[in-house]
């Protein structure tokens, strides 16, 4: 059974499911930084998806990049796969402006991770979901 | 009409032409480090992208990722589009080891590229091109 590792579980928080992926927040207010979890057991990478889940991915990705160019207007977005440190597979999708703390560098590794204020975790997390919310299956 | 940015070209070596993508290798022997450029003008995020050429750069992802597993059996890929310098879309597939320069950090803004010895280069790139052979439209 599919079970979210305890990292991304701390580090994130939950906004609800789309069919494919669970779409967590971080916690971090340097940017807006939307994470999509796929619900399958054992995957790293995203070619080892069946076709039929890569398809879904990647819709569910236009649809986050979507909402979070719609909702907050970012001059750039970051999307990733990484996973060096937590291997189970979840995308990265990253607001950056040109005025933010790490521009023009991609964020990982630069500066430190600064928690929301609880009002505006709570306000952030309501906006995306808001916008999400004919795709979501759960929240 | 499409046109390859020029840090791009510069910074980069032709490996051949899939049926959206240019792909080519970074001259940067510290990985072995594939961008997918597909050819199509105006376009900065995947989501942009058409549905059919958003499968399509998702198919020729997956087939770079496999292509790179075989070929030189990292620990771990990592995908990303960032594009904060250059905005043109392009993919960035990078092989990561345990021992490289700067594991397990994300590559981008941490140590200097260097450059392939002629011979190294000339090697890789036809191993990739091999391996992609019955995919490329143009090498």
């Amino acid at each position: 059974m599919f079970e979210l590792h305890a990292s991304l579980e701390s580090d994130s928080v939950r906004i609800g499911d789309l069919p494919l992926s669970s779409v967590r927040l971080c916690n971090d207010s340097n940017y807006p930084w939307v994470i999509l979890i796929p619900r399958r057991k054992d995957i790293e990478e995203i070619y080892q998806l069946s076709p039929d889940d890569r398809h879904q991915i990647l819709l569910e990705s236009s649809w986050i990049s979507e909402s979070l160019v719609e909702i907050f207007s970012p001059d750039k977005l970051n999307i990733a796969t990484i996973g060096n440190i937590v291997s189970q597979l979840h995308m990265h999708h990253v607001c950056r402006y040109k005025k933010d703390a790490c521009w023009p560098k991609p964020i990982w590794g630069q500066v430190n991770t600064i928690p929301y204020d609880n009002r505006i975790l709570k306000k952030t997390i309501e906006s995306i979901r808001l916008r999400l919310e004919p795709n979501l299956i759960s929240i």
